[in-house]
């Protein structure tokens, strides 16, 4: 990451937390590594992003309904999902500092030590060996690798390692209704995704929705995972909330529904008018267990390309997989083909968190200008998406006084009942549109003398910061039309 | 419970089951105890009720700003807020069955039995000593009610118990980011409530928001509790979602804000359409630590009257909990009085899912009528409130030929980027009105041969299932008219 690019994710955190978007948890109590509370803009611009991924999904697909699955599961859907058996980092503790670390991020940065000492090959040889390790699952190995390089611990200096073992990222808790002397037998697991609510319930939502071939489930909601290195501020957090649909199709159409899905995803993302050149897909080369084609859609975060949605053919191996464990037929029938089967899984899965820094990222500008009079100027704006900004319009008497706070306010009760409207009355009105420029609101409306006179108010523009007056009466509608229809 | 009103809820449960509101938890692995899962009339209706609260609470309150604080928070949170040490049940094993009682519950179910056999004096004098020994937390004293009275466990007859202990209802669970000998340091619970969240943001809040007291935060979420005996449906869970409002106000004032949010959230139950001789206020007379007065709006539900809300005063405990706990100032300065103070809170405090149920108790009916020809023609219908209910408005083409279906079609593509729409072309149309009707959506709209002729639908009402003609061009501002400003 250039220092630029640091910086300018500096700026955003700072930024973030400054204008109540985004607070670290508990921070009176200092804070709770990888959580993060959303403030009063946060939470809106949160719940506007989740509210319009549900409407576009849900809403406007006639095929797709949506559910809201529990967090806690039966504890044995995660042995069908495989996550019991194999959800898990190698991972070793150092036993003077006792600093736990993931095997492979330990070794990587070893590796790089090397490198920039100018040791390659070596290096190179050291990551070779870590993958082919790695890949067997060979923990013995990898310690092996640990002590024949002396790798040692950046905080104690030494190389008093423990055993290597694997760390369930599943958070677990216990159910308290039976008193068992077999602790395990009250285990439940905080769902670590929340597709597999959408598997377990995939029978009574076809049957009661009486769905036909093709149709999806959609879900948003919390899913947690502990994550030993959570870092990069909500990029990748213990506690994270996901927006997942599958979509169920005939075995041997998976191909041509991957591709559709992959494009119309995309087309959401643009729908928000973010640049396509800020997008790339990436495709996976090493398929998880469960799949047969995979691709991530990536955003050109300040942070470098990540991912902030996966697209997925998970085959059958999900249902099966539940019909497997549970003993129940998850089979669907077909009527034009007269045939029972298990459809196979298109997922569309991505992060709210991710969408809300990336909405950021894209929004979060600097702006310097020359004034007519030769002065310099200059502002902070967030370029939030109309349709998903936290408020949507701002009413500002010019001054406190001849009646314009009432005919403001006379505006604000018209359209609060449609949209949500912000009242100010302090300060300047260059202050107050540079603070509403701050927090992303895009439309702010001024009353002045002329509008006891005529009717008509200054509405300003917060991305070409233009002007125009137009009637008091014709306010909400344009509001209105302008959300709905633009980007 | 009589029969009647046990047949109604059953009734309820089973039509909540069939249509898609209500699903146990993980039901193909026979469920998990007390967790239940929204489909897809369920999740929608749940989302609108809780969009419905969102609004009022903060788009309608310009002095109420909201938050989305995580699930996760810093343990000493609890430690403050007294949860860690207090927040717990007497609880009894028995050794021979394995099962676990609550103390209370066990020696109230005696008591029950006792007067069952016209043992009254005896059931009362130990009810009175129950009362008596719970209020001290003399666990010993509870213990010797039970073995002299014999008191058995009835699933093994026995009355071999264990000791009684406190049973801490938070969920805990364990972060994994040190290797330490001491599990402690690494605990972090399940939130058992949203307020807290709200507490250790206050000034964060404040002050990133510029409010002035009194203002309020809102927010809605998650909370979990390890309830040992858990039942009625959705009515007691252990994961359920509430909806919390804290507003912060001067010293000396709590009484009138109390009497205000008192009324203001009975109004807001009322503008659902819900007739106001279905609530009641009750008044609590043992308060908790935190409070100076409570009280609970309590519903008429089919297992009687319960609370759904509360109002709580609960004066300046949280905050200056937090502040010692912390040693951060959580002090606020008004600007009128020249003066610094903690301020003093009333809280209001809505169970999300304890609404939704409201919401079916109230909206579900079996009726039964005469027709014209004489015959009897009955439907189950859910006079959900128009404004959250699951679909607002189903298109209906009366055959599926003639064009008819292509008209339907495009009545859907005008009104769905404004509301939820339902298509549906196969059976008899009065298949297709009760259908609807079970599902609670408001109005159908039906299109036959006149809509070629003159360009208009049939607008058929749910609730008095009148029917009008009306312009297929009026149909959607009609619509977003009912829904805005009707119940």
């Amino acid at each position: 990451m250039s220092v630029q690019q640091d910086n300018r994710f500096q700026a955003i955190i700072s930024h973030a937390k400054e204008y109540g978007f985004v607070f670290p948890s508990s921070e009176i109590y200092d804070g709770l590594s990888a959580v993060y509370d959303y403030g009063p803009y946060g939470s809106e611009l949160k719940k506007n992003i989740r509210d319009y991924w549900w409407k576009s999904m849900t809403q406007m697909h006639e095929n797709i309904v949506g559910i809201d699955a529990a967090i806690f599961m039966h504890p044995t859907t995660w042995k069908a999902s495989g996550h019991v058996d194999s959800f898990s980092d190698p991972m070793i503790d150092n036993k003077d500092s006792k600093k736990r670390y993931r095997v492979d991020h330990l070794i990587e940065a070893h590796a790089d030590k090397l490198k920039e000492e100018g040791k390659e090959d070596l290096a190179n040889s050291i990551l070779k060996k870590l993958e082919e390790l790695d890949a067997k699952g060979d923990l013995a190995g990898l310690k092996k690798l640990i002590d024949d390089n002396k790798i040692v611990c950046s905080i104690s200096g030494t190389s008093n390692w423990t055993d290597i073992r694997q760390f369930n990222l599943m958070f677990k808790t216990e159910f308290g209704a039976v008193a068992s002397d077999n602790p395990d037998d009250n285990i439940v697991y905080l769902r670590p995704e929340t597709a597999q609510g959408i598997f377990v319930n995939f029978l009574n939502v076809q049957k009661t929705s009486r769905l036909k071939i093709p149709f999806g489930i959609a879900q948003t909601g919390k899913a947690f995972r502990n994550e030993i290195v959570a870092r990069q501020f909500i990029f990748r957090m213990r506690e994270f909330e996901q927006m997942e649909m599958q979509f169920f199709i005939r075995p041997g159409t998976q191909k041509e529904w991957y591709e559709y899905w992959k494009e119309e995803r995309l087309k959401w993302h643009l729908s928000l008018g973010i640049p396509a050149e800020k997008y790339r897909y990436h495709n996976h080369t090493k398929l998880a267990h469960y799949a047969d084609a995979a691709l991530d859609i990536e955003y050109e975060f300040p942070i470098g390309f990540k991912e902030v949605e996966g697209i997925h053919s998970r085959t059958d191996f999900d249902l099966s997989q539940h019909q497997k464990y549970s003993g129940k037929k998850l089979t669907y029938f077909d009527n034009e083909l007269n045939q029972h089967y298990i459809p196979y899984v298109i997922e569309t899965s991505i992060g709210l968190d991710r969408m809300f820094l990336l909405i950021l990222s894209h929004a979060y500008q600097e702006e310097k200008w020359v004034k007519e009079d030769g002065k310099e100027d200059s502002r902070v704006v967030l370029r939030i998406p109309a349709k998903i900004a936290p408020v949507k319009l701002a009413v500002l008497p010019l001054v406190k006084k001849d009646g314009l706070p009432e005919i403001a306010r006379s505006i604000i009760t018209e359209c609060t009942p449609y949209f949500k409207c912000f009242y100010e009355e302090k300060d300047t009105i260059g202050k107050r549109y540079r603070r509403q420029d701050a927090v992303g609101t895009p439309f702010c409306v001024t009353v002045d003398h002329q509008t006891k006179e005529d009717g008509t108010v200054t509405i300003r523009y917060r991305d070409t910061m233009k002007q125009e007056r137009i009637p008091v009466k014709e306010i909400k509608d344009k509001l209105l039309d302008l959300l709905i229809f633009s980007a």
